[in-house]
């Protein structure tokens, strides 16, 4: 049994504990939050649990296994840190860090410490991501073109990222998931402000790989439409996932170009090819406990998770890119 | 009645002659193109019109007053240059020139010779972009935040020029009618090449403006899905435009954030206004057929029209710096 | 403050205590259920909620104003007869009653004992239902020309009663609802049976008015895809209710025809009016949220619901005539 | 080469011009037309075609080995009858004739003269119906529930014939060459009239089979939106065909449900199949090319069409008796 506290209780904090709790081998005993009226939402709902506003009372613990980190992006940093040195596992809400030092510094004291740390990237525990993911790894797509994905929505606004911290870490982490073959040299970002005007509430980024293989991302607070989807284009095959469908979230399009005549460049012969379309079923369990039995598992065997600090750290190293981008008129940054 | 030639019978010169003949004002004389087998289509449909493979035949002709010039980007200079010298009036296909340059010489000679030039930037006299110019024009959707822009398919591949010089020059030139008060300063673009390696089959273009305000292109002939869909965002309204709704091509949105406390920006209270959406009718006019008579009119009261050489020149100009801004990895432009 | 039992705690019943005990005017002292385990999730969710297995427990209780009878339909008539005796006032799930005598007879015990019956009409109280029910009062449509309703998805499979009890009275008593001036006069009903050769699984009832304005619904339980879309025209206007949208419910289309020369039946010239479509913002308030209040104010000012037992009846007359009209292989049946 | 003479030159008139003069082995002679500014656009396109006012010019040409007649359903018996006393094939519009006894008198002469009658049932010839005949071939369904057709739209108004005279023709004869093999036994059809007051607007049609087969037809000339959907529905797949979708025009559901405990009736066990869902692709062939082609080699073998007269006629018998059925308040009635 992992005994685990979870630091914050806000918007994602609930989903950690209802899904830890119900996993046969974590005990959630403590969770702390700024919030005395959060806490008693917990008190209320599991009566089992210790609550208390100070998060020593968690990172302190002695009897706890387990910590998860559910707060800014800006406080993961010295929360994570003393919950290492206080010879805990981590769980840690995406983004990893506010910057790669950090990120850096936090996996060399687990390392040391002989400690797991897993970052939340829970999309990649989707049933959709994870056929994608499926999909990728049998080659139905062959070679990379593109991948693309908007993720655009109104609001909401948050107060200490911008859009690019908000938003692209899903879509970096979930392209780090399912492109694992495939590495990231430079990043080129533009991003604009309207509403609060430090903070980035549009923005594209653009990360460049080595082989013709490009990835871009839309990020966007002021869309009056939802959409979440992503293209990914290969030479066999291409895919849409739409993940605001409920019952075909991917299709896969027998779709593609073949050339007839490539020693000719000047005067290619493009055919078409247009087969079927094919939507599988996705697997419906919720994402996050899929990820607690990874937890527990990663724990137990004391083997690293995919979603790992490393994994943390590439994203952070992305959107810190981006930033610079944005800052510099897009202008490419090497990762 | 004004007396035309066109020069080019392939993929859009049928549309021209079609709606050039159906004009009470203009008579088409003559068409030429390299293929007799187009022009025998031309002879069998209309009888009347004169054909040959040699354009001297038509500009040359000193009884033609206008000639319509449909033919691939990189002849258009030779010939319109040739027109204008033999004193006609000049439709151009778009993009108006390869270069910037070219589309700067043919404005002067144009200029000394009082004749006209039109560029074919048909999308702006479709019932759609007539509807937004005046959605705009009304300060519909007040201060804007950002034009997005979506134009990708499967294929088709040109053998000349790359997807920007392809298919950007619709979107920038519905951008430049729609924002004429707006002024672009620099671009960035990225792109990559898979299929002809010489050209780009997908890219991303960003204009910059001075205020805040940023356009975004995503063109792409390596798409399973076509989508022809551009998104304008401004304070007050929001509007999407999707050209491939037969019925409901533009929906504009009563959806918005209001900042209520904008003097603490740490702590900005921002709130969503949900209100109706409006899906106004279309005129279905052929736009085609509301330009020929543009063009007769700008002819005969000799009226430079809105999609004149300046504007297809401006076209041109961001075109040229999203293909330096690829080749530079994707750093900003001055336009 | 309304002292109130609840019997029932499978699907909907959850719901209901739920909403119940949200209202500040509604306590909701007991809850029982045929089955212990259900009662527990009772207990671990409202601790202060007493359960019991045997329904007396709450049916007999004097110091209860009212129970909520949420069901199979086979139990209402005699839930709520006992109810009734027992001096409470009633808020039943829809349909109201098996039969339309045990109907009838409850609304006579009911006056007579000047209780209040609130059939559970869910539906009339969404945000959907009251605009279209504005639309309709306000004349937006003009005269009415049909009500078409298409409600199929997969399942769920019911044991106690057919597809046309189980789907229908969600549309019988939402038509009932906002065409309150229309009299159905007569039931066309069609259906078959092929899962379980007992209840039919797919059915098309059409209701008879005497001014030429039909209503028609199809429901289903072998449909592959979800669908839950009403079509209201008239000859001002039209409107379409799609449930399943998220964020546009209801789309107001100002389409229609119009009849020049109607003096000669033989040569009618119509022509047809494509205007604008509205999609107005629908208020999100859960529906029994708005429908537990209302039962509160119904039973303090002794004022019948438009959800009363009459409304419930008239549900279930419909319901009966479209079983008899089914075993008649479609014959109409008077109303 | 098979020497044709087409009558009528209306709406639909031109597209079988078109695709039989566009066929190697038919040879369009004579066109007639009782306007002539029809006649005038058929000698403006087609030089060589000879034109008419009056139809015996066609009928009693002994040159002409077959004619086509293209007319308003009330003409086409006596047209008909005519050109086969004439020894002359016909290719007849649909529906086939205004009453079952007119189609069974053409039908008997064409057999005496060893002559061809092809009804123009062109969907059945589309890309879109001929994948489903092979999808139903194949048994890819199973055992079939229930067949259910939308085809509503605002307009086109007829003057001669009501709503289900219109529009049901399509489906009902689509549903008979799909299901070859299932008979249909008896009609009920419910409509109402509202904008000319003899001729049913909106109409609903269920044709009943012996085996708890159903199929069911909803047409309408009164919706803001066009719809074009069918869907079927078997114990082993489902099929959707929308026919407004440009490339997905067909999809194959992998869903169905699962009874476990068969022998318990009032304890079914139903369980839910959510399988992948295939969208194959559809030849885009011109469905009248086609069918001028099946024309063809019909008549030079000597063979009987599978849309021959009888074809026709089991169409006009569903639609006489839906006449009866909406006449008698939906009563049913045999076929």
């Amino acid at each position: 049994m992992i005994k685990t506290g979870v630091i914050g209780y806000g918007y994602w904090g609930p989903n950690i504990v209802r899904n830890f709790s119900a996993n046969s081998d974590i005990s959630v005993e403590k969770v702390c939050d700024l919030s005395e009226k959060r806490l008693n939402e917990v008190k209320l709902r599991y009566p089992r649990i210790k609550t208390n506003t100070d998060c020593d009372f968690i990172l302190k613990d002695s009897k706890l296994d387990a910590v998860a980190i559910v707060t800014p992006v800006f406080t993961h940093y010295e929360l994570a840190k003393k919950a290492l040195q206080n010879n805990k596992h981590i769980f840690v809400e995406k983004p990893f860090t506010a910057t790669s030092e950090q990120g850096q510094e936090l996996i060399e004291l687990a390392e040391k410490k002989e400690l797991q740390i897993m970052v939340d990237h829970t999309f990649i525990f989707t049933g959709a991501v994870r056929k994608m993911k499926e999909v990728l790894d049998n080659d139905t797509l062959g070679d990379l073109y593109y991948y693309d994905s908007v993720r655009v929505n109104l609001g909401l606004f948050q107060h200490d990222i911008n859009v690019i911290w908000d938003l692209a870490p899903h879509d970096i982490s979930i392209m780090d998931f399912l492109l694992d073959n495939e590495k990231p040299v430079s990043v080129n970002a533009v991003g604009t402000t309207h509403v609060n005007k430090r903070l980035e509430d549009v923005a594209y980024l653009t990360i460049n790989f080595d082989n013709g293989f490009i990835a871009h991302f839309h990020v966007n607070w002021l869309s009056p439409v939802k959409v979440r989807k992503t293209l990914v284009a290969g030479d066999k095959k291409m895919l849409i996932w739409d993940d605001l469908e409920e019952d075909e979230k991917i299709r896969i399009y027998d779709k593609g170009i073949e050339v007839k005549n490539e020693e000719d460049v000047y005067n290619l012969l493009v055919q078409y090819r247009e087969g079927e379309i094919n939507i599988p079923t996705i697997d419906k369990t919720e994402a996050l406990e899929l990820e607690a039995d990874y937890f527990v598992n990663c724990i137990k065997s004391n083997k690293k998770p995919v979603n790992d600090g490393e994994a943390g750290l590439r994203v952070v190293k992305v959107l810190e890119a981006s930033d610079e981008s944005v800052k510099n008129n897009g202008k490419e940054i090497k990762l």
